[in-house]
């Protein structure tokens, strides 16, 4: 009896109108998150009261219809989206009835919306192709990272008695410098200075240049790198499902020059003949 | 008599001259449109309303000699420009009198000015490309409204009270990060809502990276990728109209290997004599 | 003797020295440029104007050497590069001496600069390589300024009551719009008009996407095209100079096909003498 | 007894226990400078200053012992990162006690967290790769410098006595330009002179035009153009490393030409038979 129900679960998560009940009922979430920011009759509130236990108990069965459904209980855990689908459960069962943490829950209950990502493919594909060019994107970050860490250093060293507010702490000048390098309002950042320090328009220009500019044409490289490989990998998969991987220009060259040698043993069994 | 009227039609249709006196009513009813802008004599209106009628007259007259001269009159409409035309032409014909619907009236003769890119074939294609592009661009925008969601249902969870102007409601909200997204007076917007909370600066900082950065880089991979389909398909065009088909490398290779087997073959035919 | 001068001529014109000292006037030349707008002293003014006199010689002299240096007359002015340079010099001839000229007279001169353009071949190949990809940014400006004009004429017709000095007209509108293009505090054009027509965030939002958006993506397609085409003829005129052509892929095959036909040969010619 | 100290040393210096030290004496020294912006209890101050002579000693001892590790001394300073690396160590090293010079002394100390990048492999290949770019750059440089330099020359001739602070001198112009380009309230600006010149819109779209797009376009085509050329050349010695050159399409035909030459020889030698 558990193997059919087990076997009827397994058919229910493959089952496409179940799937797109669930999706249905995310958005329904979403879009009771979205209302409860407006201000609602009392009616409503408790309307959204009820459909907050609804989706939660929904979430929690479907999450254990799917754990159920897995032959592999270790399986399920490895993917990540499992996991995350997981947490946004499990913490939004939490309950939580102080009135200061309302503000929390509410928050934690938005998070429920990225389920839509982790049960829409071609959105999980998006998000990994970010997850592929995070590591290479990582030493760029740090870099990024220490050239803003030097500008902040000597801006709240230099400017700091200027405008505390912009340079007063090596912090605070980390975000001034990513508001200039966002463009926003940097001028008034840079006449203030100016003021007092006439060439410190080198240190907003270079600045500007290190960041904006070498970073944006990095960052080019490495998506355009990113993408190449995408690329590359899904011509060999498909090559790959015919049983068949494309030869370079080098193995034709060692195939022609077998050819050849073939060719020159075929004169020479014939040679002796003669 | 009616077929003769028929091929007279179609040779009008494609008689360049024809072409060039449609594109000069387009323009000149798109100068109309522009020149209503300004404060005209009361002479000077009095013609543009006589130009009113000449253009929709000549585009009625236009659309019906494209659709008598099509000899397949279903084909006609499965043109998404033909469609366009068309649409454009008739609404123009219904007649507003009321005062009120004025501002209307002017607004659909602008549409007009569109006819341009359905005539000239160059924009058409530019256009389509575009069209191309739009279901791989689908989920990304989707991913971006799923961002922009939920950072609106946190923003007007915490922000709403600091400034209900831009955070009142999660449509408001979407519109104040849509802002924030064009970097426009970001950081007014941040510091007032760091007054009350000191870490929202990382609000602003995630939300401008996933949107900004994490979709900019996503938009050129997609943009790229349709560049380099375009492109190949452009080249295989060019193969087919020569009745040819570029071989791959892997072609190259089997054919390389059955010339190995006809040679060796060869060497059997000779073997068997000695 | 006068083909001893035309030697000489065409001698000095390929002289490096005589070159980097063209340059070292060209530079001189902006330096001053530069300098006039500075409060000078008596004596520098002085200075300039016999400066000026100096650099007008000789930019005749050098331009009159490159004309007589050249073998075919008619082939000098077939480089749009020798037509620029004699413009400039030849205008800068025209003697203007009223008073309300004067500020003509400099702007005149100010161009002098750009035969450092024509002067240095990396950046004449700079500017080069943005003429060939021009007649394919044709369309696209043509289609930029189709969808300007559009939202422009609904623009003005909508909102030139709220704000005038934005919405006036067609050409005020134009310019407004391309304000918002490059995000320069367009939100406060729209919380404007959204104060009359709550829904005109609509018109703002299609407006930035289809401009700053599709536009920018449409470009980088064409930036990439047109790199490509660079790319691949510069390959293609290294091979032409060591008098080869590389072969396609479908050049292999054809001469693999050949071999194979050979080796049938072959076989025939020994098959008989069984 | 020296060389079993030189070959200790030369054990130290690839230790990777003795490089994460390195990198966590930097961190320090970067944390540090960090702290120093904030103000700080006079214990914490003593504290800095026992940790500023302990860095200065570390990273002398540091250097020396990858200087005398090295065997080719002279091979030393050929590397540009070592030479860096003397250059913060030595200039350190300079005893500032001027209460003047103080804070000359504690920008020098920044530059110390440039070492990390010089450490870190990773971060080294980036720049390296942006040092690459540059004699390509360099030129596009030069024609945005000759840009803003005509447009400067024009704005402080035409519109010097709209706004003296913006315009005064060609130096100060080039300073507004730049904030134009970065569409930094450009449109004040521009307004500002339109109420004198009303086609001074011109100025700054055919500038904005040259500038940004333009611009950005070439330094597209030169980043794609330099990481095409990274790839091809990592490709080539991954190739190299095995002894192997990929042949190209041309060494292909050639291959194919010679075994058709050997298979009509083949023929050749048996005819003789008939």
């Amino acid at each position: 009896m558990l193997t059919n129900l087990h076997l009827s679960l397994v058919n229910l998560r493959h089952n496409r109108a179940f799937e797109f009940f669930v999706i249905a009922v995310i958005i329904i979430s979403a879009l009771e998150i979205g209302a409860k920011t407006y201000d609602l009759s009392p009616a409503a509130v408790s309307i959204t009261k009820y459909l907050d236990i609804f989706i939660t108990v929904f979430f929690l069965v479907e999450i254990s219809i799917r754990f159920i459904a897995e032959q592999n209980k270790k399986h399920f855990f490895k993917s990540g989206w499992n996991v995350f689908d997981t947490l946004v459960v499990v913490i939004s069962l939490i309950p939580i009835e102080q009135s200061e943490m309302v503000l929390l829950a509410r928050l934690i209950r938005i998070f429920r919306v990225l389920r839509m990502i982790s049960i829409v493919p071609e959105l999980r594909t998006l998000i990994n192709s970010l997850f592929i060019a995070l590591p290479r994107l990582g030493y760029v970050v740090l870099l990024m990272f220490i050239i803003f860490y030097i500008y902040a250093a000597i801006g709240s060293a230099l400017f700091a008695e200027i405008n505390p507010v912009l340079w007063g702490n090596i912090a605070i000048s980390m975000l001034t410098l990513f508001r200039v390098m966002t463009f926003e309002d940097w001028t008034d950042v840079q006449y203030e200075t100016m003021e007092v320090y006439p060439m410190s328009w080198l240190f907003y220009m270079t600045f500007i240049f290190f960041t904006a500019f070498a970073f944006l044409n990095m960052v080019i490289g490495i998506v355009v790198g990113v993408m190449d490989e995408e690329h590359s990998r899904e011509r060999a998969e498909k090559l790959k499902a015919q049983n068949l991987v494309e030869p370079t220009m080098l193995d034709l060259q060692n195939q022609i020059a077998a050819l050849s040698q073939q060719i020159h043993d075929l004169k020479e069994t014939q040679s002796p003949k003669h």
